[in-house]
């Protein structure tokens, strides 16, 4: 069962100059592999996993299972034939409540509870990842993120949800078995906040969404491309925040993630999936985390704002320079790392 | 000699989303421990070491050098009896130029060539850590950074000067030896920006510098304050980035470290040493950072402001929650890394 309450110890904290929210969880501490910072690997054996057997693990009683999209079985499939598994996260950042957190002042220091959710995606396979999945088994994994996204968007508190996932253990996973969570924020995170703000302030100008002309421009000049498909184009981007950072837009203009149908997930899973096999092909395996950019929850619209996906391949560190100027130094340019991305078969 | 004229492949890129700079710095690839992203250590072999002969490893003239402050040999000293030595680094992130950079239009995208300053600031002492310094030695490396910001400040096309230390393979570190650095910006960057906007807001609406108003703030409750001396505290922020940072501020204010005189820097020295030697013993000897923030090179003040130093423990990895909000996540409350890092001789 999923715990009610604020997490002990779990809030929000906002600092008093940049403005800037960061999340204070104190119960992440208490995760098996929390205490090892700097782990060369994980380990793969899957008597230790908590995911092969997730009931069995404790990971409580499900919020969504699905079946194999290929299942074969005759009757009503049971729990025990799941392929996606979701369920409330053992270590959670931030918990549900009934009240929504409100803003508690404190000398100069604003700090708010740590309401929310955070959960866990699991797929079946102990050892097989998104980019070595089929396209219906991927295309089964975004419809369940886009299931729990629908049922966390109208809780009353919630305010932004991220879907991500973390892959190997420089990437921050703490388990060898492949996995996605999903955390549903009562804010609006920073990062957001300036790139939705950003993506406002163009549309005013210009009357168009910038994530389209930045599109039309990339389509034009090619060198950044790295492929495309019917509906998806994903690009090494201008301004990376790492080397051989990946996004994939949809080429049709859309805010939401979670309005993309069948055919859009399909060709979604085509598209991560060669980016993924081109990123492990040209740069041996790297640890990588990708995530979902949407709109907020509990935005109409907005037709400014156009959803991707930024994948982000772990290639080095966060040093003095990047931690005391917000200045992301990265050593490949990304037309460089479009070009051997594009080569890679 | 120093090359000048921009480094080949280094430019400054804006996202045309969020508005944020990053630097592409291509050069950097040739480093030579640049490769290996995930070391457990760096060799501490003195005969693999660049910095214990700055010379012999071609780490050019000199910009500065300063003998030791307790140096006993008669007559005028000489460049072999340096202590401190800074030089240009050998693989620098920008480079000097006639001209100072003009942002570039490229479709939907802004540019600007990577001129600026990086240099390298060496302690004689192949194995001794600014922690195990004596005041008057760490006195003598802050008098360093003071008179290379000094001189740098004067440039025409220079924004914005950080000087940060990296300590271990962690925290971004490529050799053994202690060594900080100093990047010269033609830009104020986006951390800093921030900060100032929301110091300048502060200080229209309560005419009071918002870190004077948090340091009277902690020293009344206490329960955040570590250390402190006649002209420094040492408090655990309220809304840390990381777990255990620590930040170090002059009780005065001050809007500018290169302001601080002979006897703030050596207690100064005192503060930094004290709080290093706690994270070690603490904290199983982490790797870390840390970093002078003080006000832009150019504006005159301001009031609002207050220079400080940021240290910052490596003791996790940023992941895709982090990655795709921009909120950091810390496991560790600072009223509880405050209370270990007190009790700590």
């Amino acid at each position: 069962m999923t715990k009610k309450g604020p997490v002990p110890g779990s809030e929000f904290r906002r600092d008093p100059v940049s403005g800037d929210w960061i999340l204070v969880a104190s119960g992440r501490q208490k995760r098996p592999r929390a205490k090892v910072a700097h782990r060369d690997r994980l380990s793969s054996a899957v008597k230790e996993c908590p995911f092969d057997d997730p009931q069995a693990s404790g990971n409580g009683v499900p919020l969504l299972w699905l079946p194999h999209p290929k299942r074969t079985g005759s009757g009503e499939p049971d729990a025990k034939d799941w392929w996606v598994w979701i369920a409330p996260n053992k270590f959670p950042a931030l918990r549900p409540h009934r009240d929504c957190p409100q803003i508690e002042g404190d000398g100069s220091y604003q700090r708010m509870s740590g309401v929310g959710f955070h959960e866990i995606i699991i797929t079946r396979d102990h050892d097989r990842r998104v980019s070595e999945m089929t396209p219906e088994e991927a295309e089964t994994v975004l419809y369940a993120y886009q299931e729990r996204y629908r049922a966390l968007q109208r809780e009353p508190c919630i305010e932004y949800i991220l879907i991500f996932h973390n892959q190997g253990p420089a990437a921050g996973a703490t388990v060898y078995h492949p996995h996605s969570q999903l955390i549903a924020l009562p804010i609006i995170p920073p990062d957001v906040s300036r790139s939705l703000e950003g993506s406002r302030t163009y549309y005013a100008a210009h009357g168009r969404c910038v994530h389209c002309s930045m599109l039309d421009w990339e389509r034009e000049k090619k060198e950044r491309v790295v492929y495309e498909n019917d509906r998806f184009l994903v690009l090494s981007p201008f301004a990376p925040r790492v080397s051989y950072e990946m996004r994939i837009y949809p080429k049709k203009h859309e805010s939401r993630f979670e309005n993309a149908d069948a055919s859009d997930r399909l060709a979604l899973s085509d598209a991560l999936s060669v980016i993924l096999r081109k990123i492990k092909k040209t740069m041996d395996d790297p640890d990588y985390n990708f995530f979902i950019h949407t709109a907020p929850a509990k935005a109409t619209g907005p037709d400014y704002y156009h959803w991707h996906i930024e994948v982000l391949p772990h290639t080095s560190t966060w040093a003095g320079l990047e931690l005391g100027t917000g200045i992301e130094v990265v050593a490949i340019p990304p037309e460089e790392a479009a070009g051997a991305l594009r080569a890679a078969k």
